[in-house]
Order: structure tokens, then sequence, then C-alpha cells
């Protein structure tokens, strides 16, 4: 059976309360869907993007030479199986790839809101979501699945919104966004407020689109340092030097210099850096546990069963951050959740990459 | 007894012939003493500085308010005790505090190197050293001790002049830079390029000393990450917001990040962006082993006692990089080097903030 990739784009004329006590109205969301909608609608799945992700999950445009971002996991007879499951991935509001961000036109001015966006959360992203569900007619998924700011959207989920999903499987997340994740966030926002071609955010899309934005790739190479690990980093790069360079010239290069340069020189011709603010403020103030006494207290909402999937050697989000999850939750529900550190050296881009290591086990959890 | 700290500089008009190739020609190095000379000169130890440290590691002049770097180690009756030996600390030259560097004049100009400057070693900074204790009059050492950079210069010691010094303790560095920590300095070195104040390196040295450089201050940024720790960034900041500021306004900020951009901004100040690329560069390029066919053969010219000190969670050269080479040294000499791995959540910085970690056992080494 084919993948029925689709493309969607719903519009919400209705105001969206965020967080903040600010309003998002109207507002537009993108989606994507594969395989089909059951006639009891009982077997769906959600899938939530990380902070450069998009709706874009997996399948190929004709236009296009590479797949979506987890099109190994997606798909007809693999771990998430589109010829049993009809699978939906949204865009989440402040992105730039269809849903309303930023760069989006505000309704009054019929200009880009840039600055006077409101800042989104990932309740909030999460709220967008429900109700687009809502709108689709659908009250209860099999199951919610990302990595990343991905496994932020499906644990707000499965607290904010108990019953709604029967199995949660957070993959490399974490329940509330440590120092560490925030201090390259800051880096990489530091590095794009800086740049002279940001203007202050009044900058011309089209031409970042074209030239890039040296900011944001410098941001986006901090960004890699965290995704990856001294051991990836090792295997990967070693201290190769680049062919052709001299040791001793100012600016020859390490192969691992030449990565990172040609990695985010390319990423800031494809995303928007007003939405890398915004999303990256999202999750500098993710707390699972804001609004709530304790974690303790906001996991007690939880019904569903929870799949934890972490890495060891994840530098941006701890192995032992998850096991922490699972701790409370195992001390309620003695044995009902699970709590699964996958060996792996990569560090936290392993859930991207390392699919072969866990894409039984979804297909398992699914089963 | 009183410190007795003096500065000094010595001006060299030999040739300092360099790994590149190229010469350095005349220069200059300053240094600063601690304690006082024996007769025999048989009472000298020698201190290296960090990327950004200086010759000024111990004291205070009158019109400072902070001590030098490790004045908690260095001094009457402290573990390098100056009423016992004769302490030297050399700015390395490339650094910006008086020994030659990219922003000293050269000489047939009398202008600034600035990119004209050459690429220098860890080497070429311990050749330097060496070439100025031969003017001094001295040939042997008692002990040779420094943390990160200080460490590997500590250690280029040990292989390139065996026999001049009898200890060597180098702390939280390693034998080769890795490609984790030539990431961070590359954020660091495109950061400072892609400043426009920066102007290709011809920036006006007094504008930035007063107004500092923002993609200077952006890559300190980055550094500082890599000097903590998870577990330091937790208990230091935790998830602490600034007071006043508001968690959904885009620019709020976390201590954290407050911390980051105090730092960052204070030290693009003080230190000299040009400098910074010359020894990232050093730093980057630093290999024990190069010129040897291995490590191990490296290591064979080592005839000095190594007590090697590292930290566990120091991110930037984690603890088993030292290991490595106390494995190789103790395989050939069995139980005649020493490994001391320091508990500690700080990370990095642990080699200049958790002084009371080893002041007593390098007072032990040294008696």
């Amino acid at each position: 059976m084919s993948l029925n990739l689709k493309t969607h784009l719903q519009h919400f004329t209705n105001p969206l309360y965020l967080e903040s006590g600010r309003i998002l109205e109207p507002y537009d969301i993108v989606y994507e869907t594969y395989g089909h909608l059951n006639q009891d609608k009982s077997n769906v799945i959600v899938i939530c993007h990380a902070l450069t992700g998009s709706h874009h999950a997996a399948g190929k445009y004709s236009n296009e030479t590479k797949t979506g971002w987890w099109d190994g996991l997606i798909g007809s007879d693999k771990a998430i199986d589109t010829n049993k499951y009809f699978v939906i991935c949204t865009n989440v509001i402040g992105s730039c790839f269809g849903s309303s961000g930023p760069m989006s036109n505000a309704y009054a001015s019929q200009l880009p809101y840039r600055y006077s966006f409101p800042v989104v959360s990932i309740k909030d992203m999460v709220k967008a979501q429900r109700i687009l569900f809502d709108r689709l007619d659908i009250y209860q998924v099999e199951a919610i699945i990302g990595g990343s700011m991905g496994g932020m959207q499906a644990l707000e989920f499965a607290v904010s919104y108990p019953g709604f999903a029967k199995k949660i499987i957070p993959i490399a997340t974490t329940y509330a966004t440590a120092p560490w994740a925030i201090a390259f966030n800051k880096v990489a926002r530091e590095a794009i407020l800086a740049d002279p071609e940001f203007k202050n955010g009044n900058y011309d899309a089209k031409v970042i689109q074209k030239n890039g934005l040296k900011g944001m790739a410098i941001g986006r190479m901090a960004g890699h340092i965290s995704f990856l690990s001294h051991n990836s980093m090792n295997q990967k790069f070693g201290r190769e030097y680049k062919k052709d360079d001299s040791l001793f010239e100012l600016f020859g290069k390490f192969q691992v210099e030449s990565y990172l340069e040609y990695n985010g020189d390319n990423f800031s011709k494809w995303f928007d850096p007003l939405s890398y603010l915004y999303i990256t403020k999202a999750i500098n103030i993710y707390d699972l546990a804001r609004g709530f006494d304790s974690l303790e207290d906001a996991l007690k909402n939880i019904t569903a069963k929870l799949y934890l999937i972490s890495f060891k050697n994840d530098m941006l989000f701890p192995s032992c951050e998850m096991y922490k999850i699972y701790e409370i939750l195992n001390n309620r529900d003695y044995k009902k959740h699970t709590f699964l550190e996958i060996q792996s050296n990569y560090g936290h881009d392993a859930f991207l990459v390392e699919i072969d290591k866990f894409e039984n086990y979804i297909k398992e959890v699914l089963q």
C-alpha cells in the first residue's frame, strides 16, 4: 500500500488563548497525514516534531530529493505502519513551515507579525494541535510519539489532556529544560540578534533565504555541538584536517569545523530566524510542572501508558532527566510504564539518525 | 615573608624559529615572579597559564581589586610556597598581556602585526619560555604546573625538554585537542569574524577595549558552557528566572542567560580578539604526538615524574583523556607516575575555582 502522503492546511478564526494570557487570532495549522483513517477513527497516531522539524515527517514529494525527517520510522510495514495507522504530524505554531508564526501576516495589518507575535509555549503548541484534532473529530488517539521538543509535546499532551492518547512515547527529551540546554539556545539567540542583517527582526525574508544569516549559522553550530557527543565527534571527525589546508594557516580547518560551517550555513537558508527565537523561547520556558505544585503533582494527571526512550550520551537532555520522570511514575503505578535507555555514542541526534536502535521497540509498543 | 611579586619584560632580538617554519623576530616575553631565587637556582617552579590567563598568577598590585588567577595556590605557606620556591609565570606568545602577539608592533612597519602575525603552537609557546629560562640561567626546574592550556604546556615541556623539569603537574588537560573542544572554539572564532566591528582584524583596539566586541562576547558564552557541566549549571542557576522579567516576554532571561551575557560582555573588553583567534588556533592544533610516530612514542621522551590531575565532569577535556596519558606512562614505568581524578560537579573550571580540592595534593607533591 502507498504512504498516502497528504498535506493539509486548516484555518481557524476562533482565538487561540495562550498560556501567556495573550491571544492568537486567526491562525493556521498545516499538517501532513499518512495512511488511512478508519471508520471509527480509532487508528490515529500523532507525531510531534522537534525545534527545526516540520510536519513533513515521511515520504517525498515529486520535487524533493530527501524524504521527511522520520521516514525510516513511518510508512508501509515500518515501525509506525501506515497500513494500519493513520498518522498525523502537525507543524507547531511559532514555526515557519506553514502554521502561524512570527513571519505570518497579522490579520489587522496584513504584514508579518515579527516581534508582535506572541510568545508561545509547548503547552500552547499542544493546545493548538488538540483543537485541530477536535476539528477533525478525533477525540482519542492510539499514540503520541516525538523526540526532543517533540517529546516535550508528547509529555505535555499526557499531562494536559489525560485520556486523549492511550500511549505516549517521548524520546530524547526532558520534563523541564535545564540551564545547560538554555545556555546553548542563548548562544544561538545572541548570535542571531547580533547579526546586522537580522535588522532587529525587520530582515527581508527573501534575502535571508537566498544568502542565509551568518548569526543563525553560528548559533546552529553551537546547536550541533549539543546534538552530538565527545564520542560521536571522535568517531565522526577525529582530528582530521581539511585536505589542502595547512595546519599552520590561521584559518585552516579541521573536518569538524567544516561540518559545523556547512551545516550552519545551510540551515540559515531554510529556517526562519524569528521562528528560531520564538521556538527556543518555548523550549527554554518548557516546564511540565508549571501550574502544578511539583513535577510529581503534574505527572499525577497522566492516565496514558508512557514508554520513555532515552539515549546514553545525550548531552542535551541527559538520560537521567527522563529517568526521573519514570521514577516518579513508577512509584505511583508500579510497572505500568517503561523506561528504555539505548546504548549510543551518538548523542542527542540519535533520535533522528539511529532509528534502527529503537524502531523494533516502537513496533512492539504499537502492536 | 612577602610574596615578592615582580613583573619583568625580556626583549629578544634573536629570531624565534616556529614549528610552522616561520620566524618571530624580535619578540618580547613578559613574566611575573614570586618568592626568591636561591643561590644555586634549584628552587624554581614554572606556572603555565590557560587560554585567557596571563602571567599575573598571584598577588595584587596596588591598583587592583582582584588577585592573580591562582592566588589561592601560590604564596607564603600556600601549596606552592613562595617562602621556599621561586615561582615564574610567563605570558605566552600570541597572547595580549605584554608578550608578543598579533597586536604587537611588527619591527619593520612599527604597526600591529594583526593577520601577519605567524600562527604559534603550544610547542612554540614552550620553546619561547625555555629560551627565557636560558636567558635567566635557569637550566632545570623543580616543577612545571598548569591547567587547561597550561597543562598542555606542562606536557609539551615534558616531551620537548626532558630533564628540564623534575616534576610535571598537568591539570584538566589532554594529549591532543579533541573535536568537541575544537567545535566550541569554532563557534567563538566564527562569532568574532562575523562581527562587523572586528573589521576583518583591522579593528581599533581602544574602541573594543571600551565597548567590547559582541562577537567575542558570544563566543565566550559558548566557551563558558564548555567550562561548566550539566550539574554545575543545575546547582548554580537551576531554572531561576531574572527577577522582574516576564516568563512570556521574548527576551525575558533565565539567570544562566544573564550569567553568560555578563561574563561574555565583560570578557570582550579585556581580551584581544586577534589573540583569541591565535590562541584557539594553537589549542586546536595541539597534539603531543605531532612529529612522533604515535602518542606512545612521544611520551617515551619523558623523564620527569608526572602527577596528572583531572576532574570528573570536565566537559572540555574529559578525565579519560588524561587517564590515557597515565595508562601509557604506567605501562612503561610502573608506579612512577600518578593519576588523580578529583570528584567534582563543577566541570572544567574546577582547576580555577576548586583549588581547595587539590591544593593539599600539590603541596605534598612539592614536598
